[in-house]
């Protein structure tokens, strides 16, 4: 398998970086190649403009999507997105691996999302879920959160994660045909004792092991949806 | 009233740039006192990185949110975070203006909530929600989506709208304590002629001069949670 890490840290010797170290090891251990991003290493920039575009469909008016597909197709996306895009096309996995800021990703992941996940690649019309252009390859969350277990739940003070988590799970990743499985949650990261942490890190070398007994979660299947993307009426 | 409006788009003629010309009008008219932060035309920094401040608790381990607290209490905050922070506390109401990408903010201004919502002024411990930093001041989503309407809603292809920008209503606007007024839609901004648009911004004109009649959205209170946020026993 060729595994792709899009990783985000702002300290090198963070949880997040050990977790991303510990993935590289597992991975490679068992036989997979291992590529990683690291965004703030890399010194990425996340701000989706019109510098993103060596050729435009209209010079004078920018709709940043339509410009992708054009520059997609036209072989003119800037370099470092083309880079990214060609190691999305590479891998099989795709592993985010980032503290949550904010119920998010922090900006500069998020902004590799808005520049790399490119119209006509990625997605298009009724290219989605199920139909969407990176069918065939699946991705995973590994995060770090600073809150502890008991306050995510349909009672608890923050919600349930799975919420608060849809617009990434389902609305990046499903929505772009990614077969999505289910997350690795480290909680309390920067508060917990040193051997707790090793126990975190234990518990994702586990997940990192078994990824392939994990069932992905469940989204639309565009099928079930007429051109318009209405649903379609059911059972008459 | 003092209004911020916090502006993302990188294109300077869109519908959300006009959406933000008409809501410094409107506003204006009614006597308000409004300020703009354009982050494109700023050349905003979104990635929170150890540059952000002046001084450190601790020079050797980033730990942002930490070094946040540690650096609004010194004042030594970034000059750029700081000028947005004192915005944010001249201002009664924050109205964030952005077109929908990815069910979130662009980076850009994902990337202004990262480093302007600063820990220890904003928020911290138990002092979220109703007990939060900015309570007593209001807060608004002004947004364009690519989609339509019927694409919304439990059973409709993209799920509920309202799910979708949790992370961003309750995540981070409620979760600091701003009282959060529902948001105004412009749906399938990108593909619908000049006279819809017009419309579109009509509703938006009327949205902005009604804006007292408008119940806001509810959070949790800090109140029903006990020590370590876990839910209080009820009714026994």
């Amino acid at each position: 398998m060729k595994v792709l890490i899009v990783f985000a840290h702002n300290e090198p010797r963070s949880f997040n970086a050990a977790m991303k170290d510990e993935a590289v090891r597992v991975l490679q251990d068992e036989g997979h190649e291992v590529v990683v991003s690291d965004l703030y290493a890399m010194n990425f920039n996340p701000v989706a403009s019109a510098a993103d575009f060596g050729s435009r469909a209209d010079p004078d008016y920018l709709v940043y999507a339509l410009e992708q597909r054009n520059a997609f197709k036209a072989g003119t996306l800037a370099p470092d997105i083309a880079a990214e895009v060609d190691k999305v096309k590479w891998a099989d996995l795709i592993v985010f691996n980032f503290p949550i800021y904010w119920y998010g990703m922090p900006a500069i992941m998020k902004g590799w999302i808005d520049r790399v996940f490119v119209s006509g690649f990625c997605y298009g019309g009724r290219r989605i879920y199920d139909k969407g252009g990176l069918k065939g390859k699946s991705a995973m969350l590994a995060i770090s959160l600073g809150g502890q277990a008991h306050m995510f739940g349909p009672e608890a003070i923050h919600g349930e994660l799975e919420v608060m988590l849809q617009p990434i799970l389902r609305g990046m990743l499903g929505y772009v045909g990614l077969t999505v499985l289910p997350p690795y949650v480290a909680y309390h990261v920067p508060y917990i004792s040193e051997e707790a942490r090793g126990e975190v890190l234990d518990g994702y070398r586990q997940h990192l092991r078994s990824l392939d007994t994990r069932a992905p979660l469940v989204f639309p299947s565009v099928d079930d949806f007429d051109e318009n993307l209405r649903p379609k009426a059911t059972g008459e």
